[in-house]
């Protein structure tokens, strides 16, 4: 199938500053990587300015120069001219190929070569992908067609998996997991020889661009694959079975990072079917793969899943912290907690866990998911750096400083190594990689911003944008301006004040304000004829008093409470006056309205760069724009004509509300 | 796969007049139905009685008599005494097997020897069931297992496809259609070769019990088997292809009755792809079978399934009159137009549909639902013969006399002799057949009431509890309580006063009460803070003037209107009283809470049988009843909160509502 080279397409540009520089490539070293690095500058090359470059055995004064330096850490790079020398040195040779994807897009920037110099270590250990595909080829929650590692349910190895760890490798990813959470059926049997031996050769690609794969488990595996009676982590047939099972995998794969559990949650058996910790659990696999160097990553997504909605008191956003905060100190070294980013899950809007700063000694790593599986499934818009952002300045008051979620997750505050940064994947087999070319932006977006935590969203969205699109200024301008309004724009469509779901259960695609309100899930609104919106004060749920006190306090009253987050720790009712000065129904409707009308804006915005790209790639985006302006009215109808038709409030501004 | 014997449950009886009879049996004609029928008394005699009775070839004076009686129309028959003699006669064979089932069930209900005599001709010459199976063996709308006619895409004929016969013969079922009117994938090609084999053997089994089998047609096949580039009814090459590809099926299946058609609706293929009408479409196909007497079954479910909820002209309950009212007259003879009970969809209230009285040249058959989508999925108990008998009981003054609906589908109105009953059947591959022990209660009554709508529903449930349970008072009282009372009881915890709907979408179970009211179904209640229900007045969506004069006025105003009805036909507010003097919104709390209150006698009649019952039957039952009681909590519970948050009106005797 074809497909297409998203943010690695090397076009041809107009500052040729750095052309000195190609008289050839020396390297003191030569490895897998060295080569994957020294193909990629010779594709860019020839695409950017046309001209192929020899490769030289011998060390000359010019040229470019590949090396390894020991003043630096083994991912970091350290790019610069060096009179007729360009020098690219790494800590190691991932550190070299970092280096030299950073030159090829200050090339493609335009970048004089007199202003390249850069420096740069990575700011988190992990920056890792999670795929939830299926091994007969669908992928949950995925809006991009089908999976490109696996088909009818075998794996499957070919040119595209090289293309994927280039363009992975290139914004700095150094860990996939390429099989869903939810590990099913055949998935179960990916570490069986029958499909070990194409993971091997997936493995060797991904080595070669400094990626580690990794794995998702089945924790019955030991049931299911080696019929046991049990899946006791603490059974010593269950220890046995899994280390000989994992020995055997690690003597095909020998670079296998480790592997991604989710247990005990949404249907999923663990450690609690037999009375066991998740430590327990956890620490029975990580001490089996510590002699591989493995990891395991353990989900935090641990919820009662079949609530009674007429129970006000239990409340899902408590669960993360009320399960996994006991345990804080009881993991392994080689153990990493995978934290959601919102308590809930991936709303529009969310507070941030207080898991975060709530433990101080286990390992923890953030989970982003740019699936949108909340924000609009990739038919719409939705540019998440910003929220990414936010979440990651946050500061948890854990401590009096180095106190935000960036701090935590790249091993800062508490100094730990085993940590960083994920994101559930949005990628398919689609030509362009993710269903909508713009959604490509988060792609790309996520993998920067794990590397290099101070890029802004406006840096990281003009990147793609130029490397994408070209350096066209109406369409750097216009199309920065969509993405980086987008994420309000669609919270403002959408849910609003951080109260979330109101989504169609099950696909969670479209307006339905009540689809989850009498639902076993936890989601409520808790929407009556007076007001909206969840107690979770200490008089509520007692959510708030999870968070340090500067922030517990915060949270606690509806007049402090950030009002973005409002409805998320608040029951308000309708008259209560925003800062605004507007009412809260007030503000639902005409936030509604102002969402619709900037993705009308957005439209317009877009149109204007119709001559300026690629017809078929501007069709692609102009008709998904449409559809969502299309579903950004249903949203505003839906949601207005529910709260009006609830609070009998009309609109001041007397617009039709049905 | 075992299975039960339903209500062909010969148990031992205590009456044993009869026995003066089973001296030998005299058949004055041979065929397979008379076979059929003297199996069947060699079955039953052995179980009631423990006797086996000898076939003998001549006329005695002693014994039972099977003849034809020239008196009789065809499926007439005529049982009594006649000196030593019991005689069965019929018009045909066919009226000689049904005076056999006839007597098998006056037995079973220990009816004394003397006092049976009963001659009874069907009411309905077309008394049908509609299976809705897939060839994969999944059943659309099924809840009771799978498919017992197809599995992985095969056409299945073994003993439970004759068991079936039995039961379905025995209560008066003349035609049955085999596949689900969605005709997709493999169903398509049911008539070809490769699957008329297998048919021709079920075509058999039916023909010997009076059974004649139907087939669900794919408008589109002449493009999906004929490769040809058009379906349009009026093509000459289309034409040619039905009528060599019918005449093939005929071929093999001589006796087939004819086919149903699902067309233009709810995505299927149909004539409006061509500008053809319906009329077009179906008298094309019956041109090509008349031949054969085949006829076409041509469903009347055609709406516009895009509507805007914002939309509040367009109402899908209009469609069937406004598509076929035009057209009246222009099908053939051997067409007949097979109408919903319900002009929305099978809800467990709704008014009838005017095109019954509306149409005066057509042939016309009802189609019931005894499948329970919208009324409990054979997880609840909902005895359907009330609502069955309301409905056929309904005038529709189309003209002074014989005008209800019973007139009109029997052929009395209009001396029709192609029209009749058919219903969605409620069966499966389940031990039971019907997944709730109670829902063949259902299955057996809708055939009774077919064959003789003059029977009660009390009737039909005494004569099924006894015949499957056995006649033990304790069991025939309470037994006949819970199903007579479910109805009612159902309505009243789900929708209220012919709203219908409030269901989740899709699977159509549970509680949920937006769930259409923002889709594109054309199903809405317009519920607001002041009121609900929707205005299909005059003044509204004009719906209620489809009927002739003397109902289009009932429904015109809220005062005339049947208050069953009432929030179909308009929009009330929450504090109109009705004629109880309640207001509709305490109406609507007492009516969920009195509800579940009598799902709660319901299990407490039932738990007195529990002695007399088989213990996995009465297992079953009980845990059905129970789960039962706690979605009826939920249906209450969720529908008060829903209109105690929208309308403010807290409930006068201050139960709790969430």
């Amino acid at each position: 199938m074809e497909y297409g080279k998203a943010w690695l397409n090397y076009r041809r540009i107009e500052e040729k500053s750095f052309c000195k520089y190609l008289t050839g490539i020396y390297s003191q070293v030569e490895d897998d990587k060295i080569n994957s690095g020294i193909k990629e500058l010779n594709i860019a090359f020839e695409g950017m300015y046309g001209i192929k470059i020899p490769f030289s055995r011998w060390e000359t004064d010019s040229g470019i120069q590949l090396k390894i330096s020991s003043d630096l850490s083994k991912e970091e790079y350290y790019i610069h001219p060096n009179g007729n020398v360009f020098l690219i040195e790494g800590g190691s040779s991932t550190g070299i190929l970092y280096g030299i994807f950073q030159l090829l897009r200050m090339l493609m920037e335009e970048t004089p070569a007199k202003d390249i110099a850069v420096r740069k270590a990575p700011d988190n250990p992990l920056r890792m992908l999670n795929h939830w595909d299926n091994m007969d080829g669908s992928i949950e929650r995925g809006y991009a067609g089908e999976s490109f590692f696996f088909q009818k349910n075998k794996v499957m190895v070919n040119e595209r998996t090289r293309d994927y760890a280039r363009l992975v490798a290139s914004v700095g990813i150094n860990g996939v997991v390429i099989n869903n959470v939810n590990v099913k059926q055949e998935a179960t049997r990916l570490i069986t020889k029958e499909h070990l031996k194409e993971l091997k050769k997936m493995e060797e690609i991904f080595a070669a661009f400094g990626i580690r794969l990794f794995l998702s488990l089945n924790f019955a595996a030991p049931m299911e694959l080696g019929g046991m009676a049990t899946a006791d982590p603490l059974s010593p047939e269950v220890k046995v079975w899994w280390k000989e099972k994992l020995k055997e995998v690690y003597e095909h794969l020998p670079r296998l990072g480790g592997f991604l559990i989710k247990a005990d949650s949404e249907g999923r058996p663990g450690p609690f079917t037999y009375n066991r910790t998740h430590a327990d659990g956890a620490n029975m696999l990580a001490e089996i793969i510590k002699p591989y160097n493995g990891i395991i990553i353990w989900r935090c997504f641990v919820y009662n899943c079949k609530q009674d909605w007429r129970d006000k008191k239990t409340d899902r956003a408590r669960s993360g912290y009320d399960h996994f905060k006991p345990l804080d100190g009881a993991f392994l070294e080689n153990v990493i907690l995978q934290i959601k980013n919102g308590p809930m899950d991936f709303q529009v809007r969310e507070p941030v866990s207080p898991l975060f700063g709530g433990m101080s000694a286990t390992n923890q790593m953030i989970e982003f998911q740019i699936a949108q599986e909340y924000t609009g499934q990739q038919r719409h818009v939705c540019y998440l750096l910003p929220s990414f952002k936010e979440i990651l300045d946050f500061r948890t008051y854990c401590q009096e400083e180095r106190d935000t979620v960036a701090d935590i997750v790249s091993g800062k505050t508490f100094s730990r190594s085993n940590c960083g940064m994920a994101a559930v994947a949005n990628t398919g087999n689609d030509l362009n990689w993710t269903g909508h070319d713009l959604a490509a932006a988060n792609f790309y977006g996520f993998g920067r911003l794990s590397f290099d935590m101070s890029l802004s969203s406006e840096k990281i969205a003009k990147e793609w944008i130029v490397q994408t699109f070209g350096s066209i200024e109406k369409i750097v301008k216009n199309i920065s301006q969509i993405l980086l309004n987008s994420w309000e724009t669609y919270e403002k469509y959408t849910s609003p004040l951080g109260i979330g779901w109101m989504v169609n259960p099950g696909h969670h695609y479209g307006p339905n304000v009540d689809g989850y309100e009498y639902d076993r899930w936890g989601t409520y609104h808790r929407a009556d004829h007076k007001g909206l919106g969840v107690d979770r004060s200490s008089a509520g749920t007692g959510y708030s008093t999870q968070y340090h006190e500067y922030n517990a306090r915060l949270y606690e009253s509806k007049e402090n409470c950030p009002e973005e987050l409002l409805l998320f720790f608040h029951y308000v009712e309708y008259s209560y006056r925003l800062k605004s000065k507007k009412t809260l129904i007030q503000h639902i409707y005409d936030t509604h309205f102002e969402g619709v009308d900037e993705v009308e804006t957005m439209l317009e915005l877009f149109e204007e760069v119709k001559g300026d790209m690629d017809t078929d790639v501007y069709n692609r985006i102009a008709a998904r724009l449409k559809e969502q302006l299309l579903h950004s009215k249903e949203w505003r109808d839906i949601v207005c004509s529910y709260f009006y038709r609830k609070s009998a409030v009309p609109d001041e501004k007397n617009r039709e509300i049905y």
